[in-house]
């Protein structure tokens, strides 16, 4: 806690936004005193509430590094600047940043990157990039399940909201702070039904702002281009996993991963934080850079309006870096002029407040239009038509025609085997004897009505009550059934996709 | 198909190893008669047999761009070379890479990068990496389904075996060919099953190869050390997805993406190609950088066991680089003494095989140890105890508590509903009102007898048949159930992952 007396206690005089202010572990409570100095001598209008999360909350008997009365602050304040904290190593601790993303539905992760060449060494000087990654749901949903001897399962989930919430922050971000550019990555051309849907909504929505550009790129060859020439992108909308990776890439090739700040925007709270770790190695000495605290305070005070403030700390701390007085983990003898303390630097950052960086580009923060409403979500009702169910079987035989034969003996009501695959290649009729098999079959069972016109399949309805006789017949029968997926039309398109080689 | 009296046909006179040739579509042939120019000047001793796969073979009725007589070659020659082909827009028309991946079971994407500076730029003179990818599995495998209005799922399916073939394969070749160090890459901080099975494997593996480093990394920071310092990597091996973008960002930062071939390994079939596409835009004119595919033989003559064939070509084709004969794409007035057609840099190798490079490094692949042979997957069995059953719900309401009183009062027999999650995140018990919840809620039942021992869940055995009859209860009631995920314990290891916030 600040004592009273002391330059951040002034910040309460005049009491405007409540902000959560996490001090965190390691060199977070030194980069965080600084940090708000430098606010308080800006004249940033904040009421701060300080919280102890991290290490002692998770040894306190946490498991997730929070106490409850700490939820009650952050849903009074609904803003929350979080320095870097320490998970300690060992079972039941959970990831605390994870945990705050989800629990506060905070769906959109914010990551500005911005060369600061020649004060800090890259390849690419005009690297000025914002990644927007969807923050909740995909793979990072956690959801796992091992189902046989051989095989385990994580499912990916893409949900409509999920995708609308983030490609529309992209969009008014990109507004907002006048960028001229939003790119789409995904990889629909094999995952056609969800990054499918990903690239579809980024279509439907950015119809709506014809005044920016707009273009999609495949992760992979996308993920080089951002890797090989940065300067070609500006600000970039993806998934949760292609979003953790790629803005890791843009950090690490701007050489700026020290300076880095990210926002994480949800519907009510939002959560401002440093790219980097709580660095224990260097803890207590006093020679942390503060910069990507600092720079996460920047976007905390965009972010609750105060874009004037936000706009007078990053050009004076431009013209801190332009200047070279540095921290010790970005001080060179041939760019540097002094290498300066964590409380130094601070220092030096506010004795520039006012002044304009003459070489990094200005900010200009202060022409941002203000903050970023996103509607609610408005869910569009299809016709759901549920035509089949795919029965995934553990068995631990290698010929396809075998398990086909004991399935197409079993007694469904109504309905028939249409296809086996394994992992996703169809080996059941018609397979090729040189695919692999494991142990964890997918037979797909459709309407006995089911037919083909031409190279398409036309479904028929069944009913869950025969999906439920199926699974009890086939577990009558001796089949060991792990897991189901219903197949269902929307509209009459099909919901589900073909086997490999179907 | 090479006339008699030309160069290819005296490839024939010494038949040793039976190679399918595919001379696909666009720059295809171009490229492909210049390898094999190359080979045949070089000594190969391949029996080739030609087949017609791609545009023509998609066009001609075939969906997957092969004819069934095809398979037929391929089956008797196990190893094809295969130049560029164009899958045809339109619906209905599958890759053709896709399909013989998965259908010839070619488990191992095998992918050297090198860079050629100063002739072709890049800013890491030293990169000498090779991808080794999985191939077959993961998100790839292509089982999406939409279940409700507003998600949509797709299944990453890791298994032991596929892991087990890769890692092993990994090993192999940095022994083979004299690498140092294998890096693995995973994202197991989150996805705890799926990559930390990959993981595990790579540790059990490693074990058994003490002459080579081994080490670790999260694919995040991994593909951005990568993209930023890719000197430091020698061999890596990691899943499919995350190879699929690894093995773009190398190839890019390198510059040689239109240098570079890539083998696809199966336990009987091998195919070797370059990483590029088909280029239409320039086909035809005879202008067209065959190195992609003169890098592919020579992987290809490097399989089967010709290694100083390879090493000729592989010289040979270094010294042509070198000496600044380059094609249009790599042309440059700095480092370039001719802008050569595609025959005549063909013709300006020949003129080199005996030769060394001077500058670039001089292949060794004649020191290859031989053949790499995986060993056949052997299962291990573990006791698989069923406990409970993770049931998904197609709901349109938004309140947890509303969805858990009508679960509970559900008739399910000794069973009893332990949380509800949606997107991963537990709501019910004690969730938090800020999460977001679309229409998809994940209901975890099981046994009833299950209790809490501190921290730690115990689970008590249920039956499949207790299953459907919650299936059978919950339907009548009138829940929409979607899917459903079986819960095991493996020799008395929980099998799946607990709820965010569980």
């Amino acid at each position: 806690m600040i004592k009273k007396g002391e330059t951040v206690s002034e910040i309460s005089i005049l009491q405007k936004t409540k902000v959560v202010l996490a001090k965190g572990d390691g060199i977070g409570p030194e980069i965080m005193d600084a940090t708000l100095k430098i606010l308080d001598r800006a004249g940033a209008q904040i009421e701060p509430h300080f919280i102890e999360i991290g290490e002692k909350s998770y040894l306190m008997g946490n498991s997730s590094g929070i106490c409850n009365n700490d939820w009650i602050l952050i849903d009074k304040a609904k803003v929350i600047l979080k320095a870097p904290i320490t998970t300690p190593q060992g079972k039941g601790y959970k990831s605390l940043n994870v945990t705050m993303r989800k629990t506060l539905g905070l769906y959109a992760n914010v990551r500005p990157v911005n060369a600061y060449h020649p004060f800090v060494e890259t390849h690419f000087p005009d690297l000025d990039v914002v990644i927007v990654r969807e923050n909740e749901e995909d793979l990072y949903a956690g959801i796992e399940h091992r189902q046989t001897q051989d095989v385990v399962q994580c499912l990916k989930l893409i949900t409509r909201p999920g995708c609308e919430k983030i490609v529309r922050y992209a969009f008014e971000y990109a507004k907002n702070y006048g960028r001229k550019k939003v790119t789409c990555m995904v990889k629909d051309n094999i995952m056609k039904l969800t990054d499918g849907l990903f690239h579809k909504v980024f279509n439907e929505i950015s119809s709506e702002y014809p005044e920016i550009i707009n273009e999609t790129q495949i992760i992979d060859i996308g993920s080089a281009r951002l890797a090989s020439n940065p300067e070609n992108y500006d600000v970039i909308v993806t998934s949760n996993l292609y979003g953790d990776i790629i803005s890791d890439i843009v950090a690490e090739v701007a050489g700026s991963v020290g300076m880095c700040g990210s926002a994480n925007i949800g519907t009510e709270v939002a959560m401002f934080e440093a790219i980097h770790g709580s660095a224990p190695d260097i803890s207590g000495q006093g020679i942390a850079n503060p910069s990507g605290l600092i720079n996460a305070a920047i976007l905390m005070l965009s972010h609750i309006g105060q874009n004037k403030v936000a706009e007078k700390v990053k050009n004076a701390w431009l013209c801190t870096i332009e200047d070279g007085f540095h921290t010790a983990d970005v001080y060179r003898k041939e760019s540097s002029v002094k290498k300066v303390s964590t409380s130094e630097f601070a220092d030096e950052v506010i004795k520039r407040i006012g002044k304009m960086p003459k070489q990094l580009p200005v900010s200009t923060l202060s022409k941002a239009k203000g903050k970023i409403e996103i509607p609610k979500f408005v869910r569009k009702i299809q016709n759901k038509n549920l035509v089949g169910v795919d029965v995934f079987i553990d068995w631990a035989g290698k010929i396809p025609k075998e398990i086909a034969g004991g399935l197409n003996s079993v007694k469904a009501i109504n309905m028939k085997l249409k296809m086996i695959t394994n992992r996703g290649v169809k080996v059941y009729p018609n397979g090729n004897k040189t695919t692999y098999c494991t142990d964890h079959w997918r037979c797909r069972f459709v309407g006995d009505k089911a037919t083909m016109v031409g190279e398409s399949p036309i479904y028929t309805s069944i009913t869950f009550e025969q999906v439920v006789s199926l699974l009890a017949e086939l577990n009558y029968a001796g089949f060991d059934v792990v897991k189901t997926e219903n197949l269902y039309e929307f509209d009459g398109e099909r919901g589900f996709s073909l086997g490999q080689g179907e």
